[in-house]
């Protein structure tokens, strides 16, 4: 079997599309230890300047998500327009409530009617913002949950973040979307209020069609078979949303594709069979945390690896796996799936990188710009962007 | 705290059953060994019989869960009113589709329509046998799914689940219902064509209002909090069943309560919330293989302690969990719930069991009975009830 | 089966000690936020107060374990005193080699040898701290590790690691020890230089007789049998201390007993059968986070756990066991287990505790004694004490 | 980075071999069903000819491993003639414990002397079928364990394991070895008696040098490091075997690099970095199960899977790594790690197969060579091999 990337392919490829997460380019780390970085960025301007780099040499990266109110700026306008002069756009926009005292015990889901109402009003005020940068999405992750079983009645919970949901679906207006995020668990550690791609399911649906499922694909339990996940969203309509990332273990935010690269061609290969690629239904994200690499890099070399991903992806002999299915060739079948995996596309999209003007190896062009030296110089006194404690 | 059960109590204790499977009386085993077990029953009508023994003695066991083709008769008039005459029912029937050399890639989702056809039909028929029987529910588990990567297309198979179970749920009549279990993994070790809750739910939504889910308690990945599902289904009206056992590790079907006992309290305690106690539309049934135990006390052991574990969910003090949590008071909160698990219920269980003219102890009371000296004595010849290769 | 705590059963009992962390007294988080709370010390002075008082209430947590550099002061000896003043003593000494920037990539096993030098060092300052302070023990849980294959040379590591003790072990005089804990993920995500008790039972067997093994109950991959190490351990003379706290996914730092109090009991029914209970060889320690539940009665409901499951665990009925296991009587045998388990020893203990002069609910009189109040107005200013990033 | 493949690597690979189990030719299945295949052996003559066939398509399998009772033969010197013949050695004896009624509780733990002394003395006998054989290593693994805490005293099965295993290894001459085998769970689902490679390596250490453990890539719990283990045990000098075959879930047994590709290939390259490849103490096995694919093409399968990553595993540019690691370039080591990975070495492979007189592509020259259909007509009639209940 000899597998090629085609013309075809190629074009294919030209429109692939990553969001990256403003984030990204802050300092981040575990609960024991956020370690600092030269040349990180201080405020959100900068940090789009980052995103602008990795867009630059690799065309992959044309918009940039938010997180509100690590993003809090005064004039979106200025924002907006600093993005656009450096080529990229604002894209997604999450809402953060998980680092206010208040929200101890959850937010959309609080027993408290204050504090959900508090909640409810972050996520408006986070409409708000994606009125005055044109974002699409509204995507929803909540720390909500509890650490020890009888703490809160979970019933109760579940029943009021639809009730929360439901008046800030309300307030989206034309193509806006809310795109609901579950996670398996962290930072609560009994349960978590939306903890599965079926809770997240039963939640949207229950709102109305501009209402999806984001899948993040470090958020399972081990041993899940993640791609069979995607398969059933597309199948129902309701993939809304990826945030890529990859894990050993929990929700290690590590750079996608460096823990199991075969099992994110899995979910690239199911996302083809389902019509998700290049859908403007489904977008593609990054959600990771570079603790001890070079952040830049480590969003180049992750948005390089779902281009490559994607390119063995589209090799896979569709009719030749059915064949194989058809007459119950087991061998066949899997020979057919691992030959597209093991084929080596990396020479042929460098070529094509260059002929489209862009560096054949962005990580070494990124090494070669001195970009970081440049920013290692500049960045110096204020406080760097960071997230968690 | 001082907490105590209340004639309240019992009256709800007095209305609890638990159906029991057929096949627990049989050898069952590992893919390693099946280890046999003198006295095993040959045939229906003894599996039957000892059903009943476990119902005579705790009272907890009116119906007995058939299995086809492993529980076929001629005539099932006879095997009801056998049952009958043994104070017990016919209860839900399961489909078996595993154990046909057909069945090697599937059968409701089969890529060949021929055996899909078969698979269809093999589901009729056991609305034939409901018919005769008089049993409510079909319960559908299948070993659909697939060992390697690429071996199938998945979605090609969803669809046509759906479409499988649409013929089979439109044969239905009066108050039969179809359940439909979903299951993590084993015996497909890459996918499984229902593997979560999520499936299970969007593929009896689509079906109506007599399909519902069934959850059998080890068919889980590691750390899934089981007694979220269990919140969520009943709040979504489709928690049709469980299937009862506990696992250490994989769906180790061991007796349920056995591995973790806590667990099972947050279950029942689940089920006491959401109104599924009790209530017709949630069956509560046994799955477990008693592989290295002793079958018909294994079977008393599991039942008792189903009834011993909802005494204590139902000492749980509501208004006390609900102050706490309105308070924001975690240890207080945990403290209510946790003295509800630890305290002893089982004198005033043995208690009550004698005044209602039943063995305080019914493990004792069986050893004491002879009853499995008899069946030893007497099930000598043909050949043992067994399931598995 | 009647069990009941005896007077045998309570001179054990009462000989049982806790150590408390002078760190759970802190604030505590996760990598999302730290909330912060009313009355949390500021110095280790203010923790071993709020420690003290934890064993005022219980008599069982007459050391508190320090951790360096959180714990440094100018003058041991007047930590020392306050302790004994306020009737507890100094305990294990825990080195901390993950919160300096230099350690981003390791400590003792650090490709650099300044950095693996200044880790050596920092733990012959512990050593210093442990002279001044009467300290048996020097606790060495070590973040080293790595989060992407290829990263680091596991090997040159593992090797690295064992010089590095030598010299630390070397430095150790009477009757002190070293404790290496080990760790299965986190905040390392690919690799763990210590993660299993394999590697930590090689590397200090390797040192010699004073250098044992910790077992912290949350440092296991799910589905472990903690049990059986604990048995292992025991039973090849290695079992230096235990780190107790409970888990539901990861290292969750939990109450101990909080999320599976069976498994606790069966840890510490083997803790028993190997003659680890009360033995100074074997040291019973607490490491919680208390990340949103109030921090002295989280430790006193822990050390209270410990007390109760203790109590269950000498419950069991050895001889029973012994017979029931010779005879193949698998249910007869975990019939006496569980009625250990099962049996509710809570009033026996309230009695108990009072008739030595202790509140009969330490949490009751904890609520009572204004003890919160104080602190909550008397620390008020100044940075309360903290880990984490 | 450019990568190929040396002759100086092509000459390490020439010498590379890769026991095959004379059990994957037989009939296997899971606990629910076992499906039969056409020209499935019938004895262990049929099988050695399959897997010489095996050898012969690759030049990678020239030993059989064989499992005492399923290759009781009457004339071993016949088999070993018969295996000459054909090209092939005899290999690893496997002793197997777990399909008697006897060992249903245990076999070199069981508590009851009489059933040890059976177990003990079947050991004796496989190094009796060494002797005639010529083979070297005894492989043991035990389905010891219990199903229900309680049900036995692991410490006492752990001492008698002990007191075993050292009869066993006394019997043992000349080059013979001892190889302990560890698994987590199945098909004892509370605790098994040697779970984790800790165990193994205490066990064997206690016996003598001619003792080693076996790492069944399987084997381990969810998240387990393998590739970590294996740096250990090679540093401790005692890893004596793999049994390799891939996971999704539990103890899968499927094809060897089917489900992680990535972590076989780690795990090779740590083989490689301890001075574990093509070592004689460190004999490379398989352990599969050929349940729904065909069972010859599987083999080819597995051995080709296995050189490919050899391949791979031998392109690592370990000073490029090592530059990496010593300043602190995360993202630069990864991709030396991740280019050898992605490298295809698959043409060059073929290329030097041809040169060596093999067919390039081993699967098609399988399907070429009538061998399956010759097979299919002539083994008609007889039991087919197989295993399990």
């Amino acid at each position: 079997m000899s597998t090629q990337l085609t013309p075809e392919h190629f074009a294919t490829l030209a429109q692939q599309a990553v969001e990256v997460p403003s984030w990204a380019y802050g300092n981040s780390g575990t609960r024991f230890k956020v370690f600092s970085t030269p040349g990180t960025p201080r405020d959100p301007f900068e940090k789009i300047a980052d995103a602008a780099e990795v867009h630059r040499l690799t065309g992959l990266a044309p918009a940039v998500a938010l997180h509100i109110p690590w993003d809090l700026v005064d004039d979106y306008a200025a924002l907006r327009t600093h993005a656009e002069n450096l080529g990229v756009s604002l894209g997604t926009v999450n809402s953060n409530t998980f680092q206010d005292e208040d929200y101890k015990f959850g937010a959309l889901t609080h027993v408290d009617p204050a504090i959900r109402r508090k909640a409810i009003d972050h996520h408006l005020r986070c409409i708000d913002v994606m009125d005055a940068t044109g974002s699409r999405d509204l995507k929803i992750w909540l720390a909500d949950g509890s650490n020890y079983p009888g703490q809160v009645d979970m019933r109760g919970r579940q029943d009021r973040l639809q009730e929360s949901l439901q008046e800030v679906y309300a307030r989206l207006s034309g193509e806006q979307r809310l795109v609901l995020e579950y996670k398996f668990f962290e930072p609560a550690f009994y349960h978590t209020d939306v903890p599965d791609w079926g809770t997240s399911y039963a939640q949207v649906s229950a709102l109305g069609e501009r209402a999806m499922v984001c899948l993040d694909t470090g958020h399972h339990a081990p041993g899940t078979n993640i791609e069979f996940i995607v398969m059933q969203l597309l199948r129902l309509g309701k993939l809304g949303a990826f945030d890529f990332n990859s894990r050993f273990y929990a929700d290690d935010d590590l750079i996608v594709g460096a823990a199991d690269p075969f099992q994110l061609f899995r979910i690239i290969a199911e996302v083809v069979r389902g019509g998700g690629l290049n859908n403007p239904d489904v977008a593609f994200m990054l959600d990771q945390c570079h603790n001890i690499e070079e952040k830049i890099p480590g969003q180049i070399r992750s948005v390089l690896n779902v281009q490559e991903m994607t390119a063995r992806a589209l090799l896979l002999d569709r009719d030749a796996l059915a064949a194989a299915e058809a007459s119950g060739d087991v061998l066949g079948a899997n020979a057919v799936f691992m030959d597209a995996f093991y084929t080596d596309v990396r020479p042929a999209l460098a070529e094509w990188r260059e002929s489209r003007g862009l560096p054949a190896d962005p990580m070494a062009a990124y090494a070669a710009s001195g970009y970081q030296q440049r920013i290692n110089a500049e960045r110096v006194g204020g406080a760097q962007a960071s997230w968690g404690a």
